[in-house]
């Protein structure tokens, strides 16, 4: 008998000619409503994270058409084909095994072994638009590499280090950031210790996914070297401009667009209430604060971006706008959900201006990423996740992370350090593991003369050397000679020479 | 008095005070809570079926950008006309009869007759979101057509054999398969005979959609016969490349992202507990796998093209990459809702290899379809179709037609012959239907000389000739002499005659 | 004790053991229920409203996409950084001042004042995805009069313009109109007059943001002049073409996506019975028709356009197709609820006269506006306005603005005309305040020489002069002499004097 009933017969009382009955059809009303409840949960939740799913996979769309935009013409296609690639490899592995290493319950806390292609869903908690959400993450990894060795890497060996990458680098670190048997999650069952009696709050993953593919990306530009041209013989800095900055816009915003789902979408679910029933205190709350630090970070650091770049280059600048945007995004990733709109401010301003000065640097050790992937990713996301131990407030961390009393929140809060040192522990980690894995793989592959395409081919472009020819051909108007533009030529013959050539414009 | 009334009352017995009023006044407010579950049934349900509908919208979009990135660039904004009006016309025409056609109720199997200009709108089952998502399923068929007969189609043959397929052949096919009152429908009233006792399952619309579209498509491409410079004069196939392999990419993930709305929005509620309340498995759950088999369909069929095309050709072609995954898509459409993942797998490969056979015969035959649409719709919706037949799994099929106890499923699974039998039948009545509309009238376009527009028209493109002047003009930076570029030249006069033009790169 | 207890316990009567008891814990778990109910009204009507927010932010992109293809190739840095900054810029004015005037309350009828940097959120009606909703709306206002004044305006101007206009102008504008405490809002407390006992129904905004920023446009375009070459010696109007018609076409699709965010998401709720619970009449419904009157406006004014101006210039012109539809979605924009499906034509249809009656006219009086922002948003947005007073439907404006019985509804629909005087009145007062600010505004930037590029940098294009470079680099293929094209020129010489120069092509 339920409580209600065991409460609600002696109420009744004896002369009621059946209390017990009475009660007992009562309270099983009663529970039958609140299973329709469970119901509503699951259908509004569900839809909830479906289309947060969706947007995040528009993201996809918009790393294609940024990374289009930020290379030169000659290597469009090649580029948009790893994009269009790291979704659908990545759908097949990340089924096959990649859900399974990350989120794979019950299991240890360095990597999951459950839920090889999707074996005993749906259950509680992992029913499939979870699995479609993180498929949807698990490919953003990917496409932040190969941002940073675009233009002058072999497709084979794309094929390889983003298998290896959204196989198993990235699902093994979200399991330990972001599944309940991770050994650095915020959120494990009760009787676990947490990591500094805190856990990392990585919340949509500025460490998980933007340092993750930031650093891979860092190590795989590092060991291929910059494109022919990147450098003039005086080892100045040149810019090797993208062919469109409509396309460069245009990924941006999808990108801002898809944020809305990898950040607020990050709650994975919506109905549920902060306290009692009935207030406004809930997630559908804290949910919209995300979407409003989210814009506000992004939105901030793109504008500091506008003024600072303004007064180095004397012109107001439209592609590092975006790219501060971006940043500014990134770094907010890990706090969106814990922070006050006030503080996002402050992350998008220092975002900024790590971006800036992180490709200073990169210019000055002669550093090639041509999507500043890794300063981008990897910086401001760095950034974003010791932001978050500084400025988590207490009430929020306690909502979105409940039943934890007493846990540690950010250091300028009052909160006391051990976030922080929880945070740098989590830097120190992700560096540590994509670089020992990652590294490697691109070390083996350049000893296998599978890494960097030739430099003929380089200065050729990809587009016509391995992927049957340009991505665009404008000029056909019934003229016969235009038609032949944009045609594979045969044979095939570059140009020029790389040695004599410099494809270059302004210096940085 | 209710039942829980006549329940109730008896249990407080004539000992209270008013055993009736209490029973009835606590079953009033259990009645009142059932009600406002309606309620949100509506709410949860609407916002799903909406959203679903704006998903399918950006479909119209993505065809607009990959049909323009498969033209020659003179053909770009007649192309895309045919998208924009596809939408708008469509929107017209939909309103005034096409969905009246499709499912006004109660009607006849063959054709809806209610709903006219929406009229008796609201009603349960059919309301708002319910057209505004129909609307959108509905303009896809007509882009799809637009897809084979694109560069050489008179405008005018556009706006007439369009308006007949949106508001006639597609709303007749669609009542066959989708309206309850449909002669081959799965979900007719209990009372109702199903076809094969089965009816169609054709959850999404491999057949309805995109085999409509297909064969429509076809006989426009097959009157109309192949773009001058399509086949040399050997007989040898050359590809005449579209104009941006940028476009291409753009088109194709907006597809993609649209077709979470088109499968998995099929279900058009979410709001459904599958068995007794409180458990996971529901509507949700389903529309959550429906969403990864259609991923999984559309990335398998992407890398299987990927490397069998490479084998082939020698090298990675993002746009045939493109077209596989699309193709992949169509398959799933049918059966997205009742296979299972590693299914949609199966699916996804063979599909590919449609595909890419359905394109060497066309090539063969001198088949010239600029979008592959009925090769890639056509084709593989109608491999989708019959895979459904062999790998729809019992309990997914009751689960998503219920009510229907011992129904035929899949025949590899154990169900039986009779949903192939159906399935074969679905496949040949389509054709035939299509066939017999959308064949007479483009022979009758072509005998009206309103069909194709002439060589020097062709040779100089559309833009030009039809649409007022070039889709592009990049060269504008302050000289006189590039700016004419993009210009309505007048008078009008062909660079060069067709018959010794070749304005063509490769072989296949 | 709750109405509830104070019911039930007489009909338990005093021979229940504890009459009382029993049915004040009856009644707790009913009031339980009810507060869950609550609850599930926030998640969905959140999640309704944050993916609304997100489709209008998507309009932003759809903005920067049409911008940028209207414009000459030269200029498209330039206008697309107003369209990222609108949105940027936007964020955080939106917190710190913006949403307070125009939201804060209690307030007067004039402006806001409470709710800075969003201080004393969240509230009952005041949640952060209500916020982040109103923000994507003001950005919009800046983004239409950006097109207005494009190809010839400082960017100076611009940041200061467009912080005044989204900062101060356009919040102002909202809280007469959407505020309730504004004193023209058709939706005040009980106690309060309305305006001519109706206040003004504009529903998503004709006159709140198209009139606002068309007008603002207006002053801009004119106080500046025309483009140098969009009139010739003789004073015949020519085209300047924009670069990218397939852009426009993006832009387009886009804006006609996001507008199902703007329009139907203006109910900001969706879980609302209209009536008794449980039948298909509540909001669902009404978002859904909102949906479908949207629809038909623009694709009616798309294809009434299609055939008016094939009429007047022998071709099908999809630049004014794409026009059209966005002056038609503009006009239903503000009785988008309150109107049938079939007065949503008749708007479509008048919508493109006047659109295309004022593009005459503004040839006429050598009115110079690259993106016809002016006469789409301002005259379309104008007729919106008017349309509304006339064919407003009884039922639905008691349903969507409930409580005043009586209330005046269209003229034609036999409402009376006291709803016309209150639209009349919109239109004037809000060209009058926009007048008032944006045109000394606009004089002043004049003054000072901050408003209008010179002649040598309009000739070269901003982007060269101002922004670092053009938008694309399209031949780069290894040939070294073209990858300088695209590049920052030093020293920076414009290739000819304006004074010759006529880049002009076809005359209107």
């Amino acid at each position: 008998m339920s409580t209600c009933s065991s409460d609600l017969a002696p109420l009744f009382g004896a002369v009621a000619a059946n209390a017990t009955g009475a009660a007992s059809y009562i309270c099983g009303q009663f529970e039958s409503v609140s299973l329709q409840f469970v119901d509503a949960g699951y259908a509004i939740d569900s839809t909830y994270l479906l289309f947060s799913a969706y947007l995040v996979f528009a993201m996809q769309l918009g790393f294609a058409m940024l990374c289009a935009g930020s290379v030169r013409a000659k290597n469009t296609m090649n580029i948009m084909l790893t994009n269009v690639l790291d979704a659908a490899a990545g759908a097949l592995f990340y089924y096959l095994f990649g859900f399974a290493f990350a989120f794979g319950a019950p299991s240890n806390p360095f990597i999951g072994k459950q839920f090889f292609g999707l074996k005993k869903l749906p259950q509680t908690g992992f029913d499939y638009p979870f699995f479609l959400y993180q498929w949807a993450f698990a490919i953003a990894a990917a496409g932040i590499t190969s941002g940073s060795i675009a233009e002058r890497t072999q497709f084979v060996a794309y094929l390889i280090y983003s298998a290896f990458l959204t196989g198993f680098v990235y699902p093994v670190v979200s399991h330990w950031f972001w599944a309940a048997d991770g050994w650095a999650s915020p959120a494990k069952n009760l009787d676990q210790d947490l990591l500094f009696r805190s856990g990392v709050i990585d919340f949509a993953g500025s460490g998980v996914v933007h340092l993750v593919g930031g650093i891979a990306g860092f190590w795989g530009a590092l060991i291929e070297g910059p494109r022919i041209g990147r450098f003039d013989r005086n080892g100045r800095a040149l810019i090797l401009r993208g062919h469109s900055g409509t396309l460069v816009v245009l990924g941006t915003f999808l990108l801002w667009f898809g944020w809305f789902g990898f950040n607020p979408g990050s709650f994975l679910t919506i109905f549920k209430s902060y306290g009692p029933s009935g207030s406004i205190h809930g997630q559908w709350s804290a949910v919209g604060r995300t979407a409003v630090t989210t814009t506000l970070a992004g939105s901030v650091a793109g504008l500091t971006t506008l003024f600072g770049k303004r007064l180095q280059t004397g012109h107001w600048n439209l592609i590092d706008v975006c790219n501060g945007l971006l940043g500014g995004f990134a770094a907010i990733t890990s706090g969106c959900s814990v922070v006050d709109p006030w503080a996002a401010i402050i992350c998008g301003f220092v975002s900024a201006w790590v971006l800036i000065g992180l490709n200073k640097l990169a210019a000055l050790v002669k550093y090639d990423d041509p999507l500043e992937a890794a300063q981008l990713h990897g910086g401001c996301g760095t950034w974003g996740i010791i932001f978050t131990a500084l400025f988590a407030r207490e009430k929020y961390v306690n909502e979105v992370y409940p039943g934890r009393p007493g846990r540690p929140y950010g250091l300028f809060m009052g909160g006391g350090g051990r976030l922080l040192a929880a945070h740098v522990v989590q830097v120190l980690v992700i560096v540590g593991w994509v670089s020992v894995t990652m590294g490697p793989l691109f070390l083996l592959l350049r000893k296998l003369k599978l890494l960097r395409i030739s430099a003929e081919d380089e200065m050729a472009g990809m587009d016509l050397t391995t992927h049957g020819g340009s991505a665009y051909a404008y000029h056909d108007d019934g003229d016969e000679t235009t038609n032949h533009h944009g045609a594979v030529p045969a044979p095939f013959r570059p140009s020029s020479v790389p040695a004599k050539v410099e494809p270059i414009t302004t210096q940085v």
